[in-house]
């Protein structure tokens, strides 16, 4: 499943602080955790996507004889002792990997994925699975917003045009499925993970042709039961008067330009007058969860939506700023939490557990992220759970579907106001007092230094 | 060079298209051109990048029988004949292309690109060369913004972990290079690309031993000519005492929280009187153009900035809008211009080429977009040459660090006012009197109808 040789795939200090671990015999169990400080403007909560990428990679981390080659050259390393490049050549991934299941709406400060592992090996996939958690996070999280504002209408993701480059496309549909898109238009996602794939015409395809009634016609004799028009070339209600008068019955016709509000209205009116009731209308263009908001709350009678540009790079809000910090080191066998106190970034120590409180009707109530091991939180659900030991999964991949699905159920019971596009009222999110014991004793014990 | 098989890192529209033209006999050659219809907020010039990807897909383009495979079980092309599957199996690019050189600075309406092939074959590869184009032209447009702001200072693009993903990661460390930073902290990059890496150390090295010094201590061990410090963890005034203190002697410390500008002046001295003056000083830190452009004109004594989440997700406007339109189709053998009368999208017809005048000084004054076979301009120099023939490369790939130094030369040849980061006036770009002709003359057939 995993596309390309990604050891190197990493930013160059992680590797040269292996070396120095490898020089100085630091070889202890690491434990960091991935998580998201502060929720980005615009969203009321994230949902969490990227996660069977990221094992994939774990799985099948090594390093090639051209990766060490391009190392050994490399001038940073030229103190560098040849027996940390057979450390490298030899080095797995062996490590435990607990995780908050993909699809599961998570909120500031939860850990997405802890990896416990000799720190060299926790240390450089670093880049790789903040990269890979970061960017599915965040066009999942936008997704999801969306989706709720179709209110029920399909959302087909097909902005791979705009994404950062054709890998991005891929995975941008993947995760937008995730969130409740119908589908996208990337072909490669579609062969990957089994997104349904699904497309229109292009403004060439009509160009192509002396009339548009000619473009219209050969697609169809191809594609009797699975053409959807374009319709906005010259004329978007002249079109559609074109296609009622031959008598061609598409599945669907598509908007690309104008108002679409009103187009749509206009050309339900000349499909509808003209016996195309069966006829869908497809809306695109520059949509994203606040126009298509607009255009719902209008009534207009569009039955899909195609977003692109703006969901596929998440345009309003293009970063989720995870960050992956080591909580705890073992040495001489004995775990010590650890955390960091530069101001605004401080952590807290140890191996963390979120719990999930519901309440009577099944709506989240409030997140309290503990020490893992703390007791049971009663009437809550822990969200991370265990999914590689030893370097190897301890279940298969879910289908994507499932995974779909498991997220459309848990968004539904996030509190009202979290799903309003809008910015609602922050959800609760503690972290135990124990937590917050620990943290004070070693940001004392620091400052005392 | 291509890092993975990209024949279905595609829309499905452009298959079924594909599939439509073949049942539809429509194998003219087709010319298609990739421009950017307005520049986005914030550019006043684009940095054209990614060509050379771009060329390696057309190069490589073939679909494997998974492919194929996947594309007869699509529900959407079961009424296509088999015939069409066997065409796509045979599917090589055998056209001309024609482009614009890496580095150079572009403005709207110009193509980058232009590409001319059997319709099938230019229309498949539409989706590809979008997203590579759009992607590496965006990263490197704001990287020369961030250049230009940092005034002969190094800028390090080191944001791979905020990238939209890790082959993103790779292509912005390559994009941003042509643009002029003077490295990157991802490896890949470094390999694939020969880009300059460099790295420093984590917040989690310094975690790792008891006390920071250790960490100091054991890090320069290890790297002794090479070491970067990190020196905020804890206090970052305090951290470069304790460094000088100690006799060690880094070649560089690292800022990355708090007021660089402040700690920056303060950090110095301390370096300076304790004759560590030839230790420079490394900031980052959500940093931009404008945050640098502050510190700069502030005189903060930093030597170089690590530019990451800013940078390589182009923040401020993470979209370059580029579009591939049919300009020419030829239908027994004679050409003829094509173009969309969409409200707002409107195309000039027929193969292009872009001339750029230059005045006395040197300095860049107009472009004029023109027919590619009108009289060649006197005092202007064309900017599309012919880089691919018969599906094959014109010349190799230019050393990357070519482009970058080309690129040097000609973003110091546009108007002053272009290359502040304010707004400046907009760079004059006209459509020759023949291209408006003959543009009126087809919008006008196209309303008769």
């Amino acid at each position: 499943m995993l596309l390309r040789s990604p050891a190197l795939a990493t930013d160059l200090y992680e590797l040269t602080m292996a070396a120095a671990y490898f020089a100085n015999h630091v070889t202890g169990n690491a434990t960091f955790e991935l998580f998201v400080r502060e929720l980005p403007r615009n969203r009321n909560y994230l949902i969490a996507a990227g996660l069977e990428q990221a094992l994939d990679y774990l799985h099948a981390l090594r390093f090639s004889a051209e990766d060490i080659d391009y190392l050994k050259r490399h001038p940073v390393f030229r103190s560098v002792p040849a027996e940390f490049f057979d450390f490298l050549q030899d080095l797995r991934f062996t490590g435990e990997v607990w995780a908050i299941a993909e699809g599961t709406p998570v909120f500031q400060n939860e850990p997405l994925l802890r990896v416990t592992a000799p720190i060299i090996e926790a240390q450089i996939v670093e880049t790789f699975l903040l990269a890979t958690i970061n960017f599915q996070t965040m066009i999942a999280s936008k997704a999801s917003r969306v989706v709720s504002a179709a209110a029920g209408r399909d959302v087909i993701e097909f902005g791979s045009r705009r994404a950062h480059g054709t890998e991005a496309a891929m995975y941008a549909a993947r995760a937008a499925y995730v969130a409740g898109c119908a589908g996208t238009s990337n072909v490669e996602a579609g062969l990957r993970f089994a997104v349904p794939t699904s497309g229109t015409i292009a403004h060439s395809w009509v160009m192509s042709f002396d009339d548009e009634l000619a473009a219209f016609r050969n697609y169809m004799q191809v594609f009797p039961y699975a053409a959807t028009l374009l319709i906005d070339t010259y004329d978007t209600v002249a079109a559609a008067r074109k296609i009622v008068a031959t008598g061609l019955r598409p599945q669907a016709v598509r908007l690309d330009s104008g108002d679409l509000g009103e187009l749509s209205r206009a050309v339900r009116q000349v499909l509808d007058e003209g016996g195309l009731q069966a006829t869908r209308i497809f809306a695109s263009g520059d949509l994203d969860e606040w126009r298509i908001a607009v255009l719902v709350a209008a009534g207009a009678p569009i039955d899909a939506f195609g977003v692109g540009t703006r969901l596929t790079t998440s345009f309003d809000e293009p970063v989720v700023g995870g960050v992956y910090k080591l909580v705890e080191l073992e040495s001489e066998h004995v775990a010590r939490g650890k955390v960091k106190t530069s101001p605004g970034k401080a952590t807290f120590p140890g191996r963390k557990q979120v719990w999930r409180r519901s309440g009577a009707s099944g709506t989240y109530v409030a997140d309290v992220i503990a020490a893992a091991d703390e007791p049971v939180l009663t009437d809550s659900e822990p969200l991370l759970s265990c999914v590689m030991r030893g370097g190897t999964r301890v279940q298969p991949a879910p289908p994507l579907a499932e995974v779909r699905e498991r997220c459309r159920v848990l968004v539904s019971k996030l509190p009202a106001a979290l799903t309003k596009l809008e910015a609602g009222v922050a959800y609760p999110v503690h972290f135990s007092d124990r937590l917050k014991a620990e943290q004070q004793k070693l940001v004392g014990a620091k400052s005392d230094r």
